[in-house]
């Protein structure tokens, strides 16, 4: 049966980016690729974990992970993937902001839902058709999908890293149960995959 | 060398105890055991984990994690392990009030620090003659030596729940840098090593 998957990257004390995300440092001031480095420097040791993060059917992400403006869209950002993003696959934005769809190269669609969450993941299913859903991030995205029990599947990514400060995975999350599916990992990450309860 | 070691146990989001301990709820309202379920309920395939936590030649640990009282000693109070506690060494508690030294079956002795924790972590490394130092808990007292930049190796004990409040791992740590060791663990742990480098 399909599900609601999660894969996040944080620090080992929980944060998916620092502060002051911005066009020049998207997870943060002097964060740059620190919770990252196991995707850019052992792809191969993690080639699967990485698959299966844009292996869904459809995507749902937030507005502040979709790129860095806010307020009214500035029709010429695309997001941050350049012409052909990772995804292959119809991507749902959770805006405030009316826009219209932008099709990229490579299947990638970005479809703007100012209806909130249960309507973005409600378009997600049916985009997947019988395929699983992934909450993309970013932590504030997230957050809200685990405290209202829309995720199923949760796959943390742990850096070796401490950032002291921003955005924080389980912020006002409480009352669900898990139960830990499986581990792997190496020397620049921990992966933890956990099955939430609601 | 030796060195200074902690071992703590975490839930998913970070808290080493969730709110309002006390001697009915050591680990705080409604947490029971739900941090240290793998030691309890899988204690052969956590066995070399568990064994390590205690094998240091000392330890240091705050009064929070010594007992439930605050303020003027209760000298029947001797720790929440019974007679014979599982550190069988010197054992130095911190605290703003002076006790005479208590002497435990089995080797544990708990020796009253009131100079902080340098003093403490001196008196400590003085004990284990040349044997590792363990910084026991709870999570104020890890943060105070991991904010010092006085431990060594961290080994983290993450627990598949979330308890959404409570004493957080971290909090006021930062500029610290670390590094994996490794990992392990079972369906109802995920044990995480890191040297700290400061």
């Amino acid at each position: 049966m399909s599900k609601v998957t999660c894969d996040i990257a944080i620090s080992a004390d929980g944060f998916a980016a620092g502060r002051n995300q911005s066009l020049e440092e998207p997870f943060g001031e002097g964060v740059g690729q620190v919770l990252h480095r196991w995707m850019f420097e052992e792809p191969e040791e993690n080639a699967e974990v990485i698959e299966r993060i844009t292996a869904a059917g459809a995507f749902v992400m937030g507005r502040n992970m979709f790129g860095p403006g806010r307020g009214a869209w500035d029709l010429d950002w695309t997001g941050w993937w350049g012409d052909e993003p990772p995804y292959h696959a119809p991507v749902f934005v959770l805006t405030h902001h009316e826009r219209a769809p932008v099709a990229m190269e490579g299947g990638t669609t970005f479809t703007f839902v100012t209806g909130g969450i249960e309507e973005a993941l409600a378009q997600a299913r049916k985009a997947a058709g019988g395929a699983d859903v992934a909450i993309a991030g970013g932590a504030a995205t997230v957050n809200q999908y685990l405290a209202a029990g829309l995720i199923d599947e949760l796959r943390l990514h742990i850096a070796p890293v401490l950032l002291g400060a921003g955005e924080r995975l389980f912020d006002g999350v409480s009352g669900l149960s898990l139960d830990k599916v499986g581990h792997a990992g190496t020397d620049l990450v921990t992966h933890v995959t956990y099955r939430v309860r609601h």
